[in-house]
């Protein structure tokens, strides 16, 4: 699967095991930076992500910060993706399932890579579940 | 504190008993619906809250749905707010003091009542850090 991943500074540890290890899974990776650990605004890498989602050029994002707020509500702000925030497997499957989301948003201070992983694992293997979600996720896309 | 509390149908118990034990601490509480278990969609409620908070009629908002996610996308369609989904209380104070969050997500499936009143207090109570973290606000209200 195409998948894009960015962050701020905080975040480029979590950033750079989490892109390896999608690469070992024969994903294709575009790595949205930042490279190095000086401080950048979070919203202009969530803005960049929300984008190349948005295109096409990536199937799914995912956007990290130190706690996945900022990068979350920034990706947000872009009504042709859907990013939930999560913490844990279940939430990610279930923002799949639910509500199509195509990015997922973590915090690199609130859990560990080995956590974020299983998040990840859950958002790329579930599937959306259609029927009365479609019309909810409809209603994302065109706000009014 | 004026406070406008929205949900969907999944949420609405835990609707009930978080705002009445806001209006019990002495906050005012608007209840912006839905009043019964009748599927409804999410983004609508998302929607309205948004706005009460964005015009200022509330100056916090409490959105809950089941997995807390669609009504936290749908919040942060709208560029005058800023929504974090948080799910224990370091995150709802870290929305605050590095995001200056004005509403809180959560899900009524993933939480229980008395950690998503842990949350609300720790969101009510911690102020905005300001500094470094305004000029990341600000880009957040004006996405470009």
């Amino acid at each position: 699967m195409k998948i894009a991943i960015a962050s701020d500074h905080a975040a480029i540890d979590m950033k750079a095991e989490l892109r390896d290890w999608l690469i070992e899974q024969g994903h294709e990776v575009a790595d949205l930076g930042p490279d190095s650990t000086d401080s950048v605004d979070y919203p202009d890498y969530g803005y960049l992500l929300a984008g190349v989602v948005a295109d096409g050029t990536a199937e799914r994002g995912i956007a990290l910060c130190g706690s996945g707020i900022g990068i979350s509500i920034a990706v947000n702000r872009n009504p042709q993706v859907r990013c939930a925030l999560v913490s844990e497997p279940l939430s990610a499957s279930l923002a799949r399932e639910h509500n199509d989301a195509n990015i997922i948003a973590m915090g690199a201070r609130i859990i560990g890579p080995e956590l974020a992983k299983a998040c990840i694992a859950a958002f790329l293997e579930t599937g959306f579940a259609g029927g009365r979600h479609q019309r909810r996720v409809d209603k994302l896309t065109n706000p009014s």
